[in-house]
């Protein structure tokens, strides 16, 4: 299988990080979305809301947004539950990922990392601080009950949710505040399939 | 079980829909979000999102996030694929919904229909009118390819997707653009079991 992607966004990141738990062979192709490769003709027949991450499989079919490609991945994996209401808590985790923490922690750190905090959007980028530390308190709260976040087992909505956590730093967010989330971070990190985001 | 939200809400809508089209019995308790009510202490020790819609199990469990908890009531049922392709493709859908429309035309519908397009908000209102309508444009495409989002049977991601998308209008999207759309509007209200967003 192919993917389309940037190992720097935590949105593709996650992908490469759960490839790399279960062990999957693939093509990483890389894409600067700063160069809008996302938009050229071919991309967009590909995925029309010319975003990565994007996973080709060996039979040319297409899946986009970064956790429904994870929930596909893993099926019949471990980092699935099998129990109705456990693998419920995990949409609902990945979910809020994409509702109430990506479009805060990762616009924040883009607006800082990516764009060099330009003065146009300082304003944007103090007003995405509240909103960013309020997820990462939900966070904290619910990985001071157990080890992940549904539960003692990792699932995928660890792998999501630790993407752009464990760099929230880079956009602004001081994550010693937060000691459930750092040790939550660790143990992810002492996976011994465990990749970095490479440069 | 029990579901704390507001019908007018898509978010909860879409859930009401789905009780609805599976027969499931349940309390509806009315929350309104302008007045807090889902700020109070004891709503937030159940959902410390502060969010709308909230299931509550018969035990007391709680489940978060509509598309989770379509996810968690239509666990067997026709209206998830079996398939795993297309499960995926069900989730794409749903996480689309989440991060590239209801950001848009949701919030597009709140300024006008809630708050009655004040001015500190008409360049906000502005400039979601085209991201809503590029949200618009992928599901007219992919319509046009087949009866529903994911081939040619109802499933979760067509009951998510339609909760904003048929009030859209109320948001200043002129629907009559999208014929695709408006035949799956159409398609959806022959359902037998089918309630409109009630008053
Ligand atoms: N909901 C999508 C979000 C993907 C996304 O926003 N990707 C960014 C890079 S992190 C992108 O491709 N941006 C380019 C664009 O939107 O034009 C997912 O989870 O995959
Ligand atoms: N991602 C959530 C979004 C829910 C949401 O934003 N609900 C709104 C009403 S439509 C709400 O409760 N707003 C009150 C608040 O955020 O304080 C879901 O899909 O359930």
């Amino acid at each position: 299988m192919k993917v389309y992607g940037d190992l720097l966004s935590g949105n593709c990141y996650k992908v490469k990080l759960l490839l790399e738990f279960l062990g999957i062979e693939h093509e990483w192709l890389h894409i600067n979305v700063l160069k809008a490769e996302s938009h050229t003709p071919e991309f967009l027949q590909m995925n029309p809301n010319g975003k990565i991450p994007v996973l080709v499989l060996d039979d040319g079919r297409v899946l986009m947004e970064s956790n429904a490609i994870l929930g596909y991945l893993a099926e019949e994996s471990k980092f699935i539950p099998t129990d109705r209401y456990a693998k419920a808590k995990m949409y609902e985790w990945m979910f809020f990922e994409q509702y109430s923490h990506e479009p805060f922690i990762a616009v924040a750190r883009f607006i800082n990392k990516y764009l060099g905090l330009p003065k146009a959007r300082i304003d944007e980028y103090h007003a995405l601080q509240p909103k960013g530390h309020k997820a990462l308190a939900i966070m904290e709260q619910a990985l001071g009950r157990h080890d992940y976040l549904v539960g003692n087992e990792l699932t995928l909505a660890d792998i999501s949710l630790y993407a752009y956590t464990h760099v929230a730093d880079e956009g602004g967010f001081d994550l010693s505040l937060y000691p459930n989330i750092q040790a939550w971070c660790q143990r992810i990190q002492n996976y011994p399939a465990y990749k970095s985001m490479a440069v």
